[in-house]
């Protein structure tokens, strides 16, 4: 597999102290913070900087995320978060975001995201097609993600499975 | 239908200035601590107050989460969260979490988390049976909510719908 054909490389973070909880680990909800700072750097990605985001009032919101917690995350972790592409079309974008404990070299944490591209510039926000540039990025990282493995676990929901 | 009968009230919040993002409302990632809170409060609704925690070392981990992100929610906004209780079995509990903005009076996301009974006395934390306590609490509450509609929105994986 070449090097473009990995799932793309977004942030690097560290597992910082006002982020441990009583257990003793990464509260639940940061890890949520964590690939929500990884999904502002999807959005530079596709060109939507801050100074195009105020220039063209376009941006990005998520609609859906599903987190899955695989395992615990110790104060100081050197954390990255990679992203692959599942699907788009003209307005959104799904991706599945995996979080690893670089330091252990372990999956600590996979999120599938359902992003809508947004125009602020009317009275309310309203979905609206892709910027010209950010739709190519987006449909150009489609393509080639769509040549990875389908990642485990993604598209399914939430159940006790007996 | 009797008070009994509706979803079980969980927290009370406001939308901080340290949650508000560059699109000028609670960060999505933001939205995961709140409804982390509010499982917090759920874990000592069923008995495992912190220090039953520590004398025990029974605690709750959340596996998987499911959250929608339905309205912008504005700094300052009063945010309320409550819970139903859509299955459960012996060391596991599958809940609805719905976050409202009570100033407003709507629902701005909902949020399905998969909970799992964690014993942390061994080396490794593992897997273990509800305290028998926890257990009583955590079935009147499924067998009471089961009266209940489904959720709209439950039990949904995430896809582009077209």
């Amino acid at each position: 597999m070449s090097a473009l054909r990995k799932p793309m490389h977004l942030l690097d973070e560290t597992a910082r102290p006002e982020w441990i909880d009583y257990n003793g680990h990464l509260y639940d909800g940061y890890y949520g913070v964590v690939f929500a700072r990884a999904i502002d750097a999807f959005i530079e990605r596709i060109g939507l900087t801050a100074a195009v985001r105020e220039a063209t009032r376009h941006t990005v919101y998520t609609l859906e995320t599903h987190t899955r917690f695989l395992r615990e995350v110790r104060l100081g972790a050197p954390l990255a978060v990679a992203c692959q592409v599942l699907e788009a079309d003209g307005k959104r974008v799904r991706v599945f975001l995996t979080m690893r404990d670089t330091g252990r070299d372990i999956l600590a944490a996979t999120s599938e995201q359902l992003l809508m591209s947004i125009d602020q510039g009317g009275e309310m926000p309203k979905a609206a097609p892709w910027l010209p540039e950010s739709g190519a990025v987006v449909a150009a990282l489609a393509a080639k993600h769509a040549h990875l493995p389908a990642p485990e676990g993604a598209g399914r929901s939430i159940a006790i499975r007996r």
